[in-house]
């Protein structure tokens, strides 16, 4: 089972895509679509769109996953990550992958065994059970855990 | 010219078609796309996709415009709401059309000539510069008023 987890953010997407074998995990490839800030709304949701789409065509998952987020930021800032995560979910569900949304607590629980890790004791325990994938940035190791996450449910 | 107004919600998203023919403004068509609020967000988002691609495919616009939200409510909202939105901008965009954003005062003064009116007083004056169109919601007939405000523009 190819399973696609994904950080989704209007400057910065990370994508990761692991294999599920019997009872192992196997890191399969990550990603970040970076989308340049200055562009119009309907361009940058465009670049997200594209390059989701590749990811999804070159892996086939057959299951996505998606962090649900805490957002204590502004309105209009949470009205545009909110449009980036529109597009990261929309995009699977053209393909007919079903799309799980995650806590974060549940997503730290499910790769530390606690509800309260460190981003850097997520990161670690992500290489511990992918055996040690070069991640291209924080977001791909997200996505990656966000993807374990699902293989864990 | 053919113009698409959007109005995106999670629940309801309205749309409007016009057509600018020299000085005046006619009406094509309108709708609401409905989605069941039970649905994963997922569904919900591609239901919405799937609607405004149609609309896109039949009509054939060569612009586009949406509303540019004021938000006054809880996070959680705010996110589904731009979720939403995301997939209105990005619809369009695969097909190569323009998305432009208006604020809520300049679409009221874009169809009333004042920044203030009431939603009353706008669905009316949109009647008037359109005909009096049947619209089959408030959504759709804001969609009218924002490609209104692009004709305008």
């Amino acid at each position: 089972m190819i399973i696609l987890g994904i950080d989704p953010g209007l400057r910065f997407t990370g994508w990761g895509v692991i294999e599920r074998r019997g009872n192992s995990l196997v890191h399969i490839a990550n990603g970040t679509i970076k989308v340049p800030e200055k562009a119009p709304m309907s361009e940058r949701l465009k670049l997200i769109h594209d390059g989701l789409r590749e990811v999804v065509e070159k892996f086939a998952p057959s299951a996505a996953a998606i962090e649900d987020v805490f957002v204590n930021m502004n309105p209009q800032s949470t009205l545009k990550l909110g449009a980036a995560r529109g597009v990261a979910f929309v995009v699977p569900a053209l393909f007919g992958i079903p799309v799980a949304e995650f806590s974060p607590n549940l997503v730290k629980k499910s790769i530390t065994g606690v509800g309260h890790a460190t981003k850097e004791q997520i990161q670690m325990m992500v290489g511990v059970l992918l055996g040690k994938p070069a991640t291209d940035s924080e977001h791909s190791a997200d996505a990656l855990a966000i993807a374990i996450t699902r293989a864990h449910s």
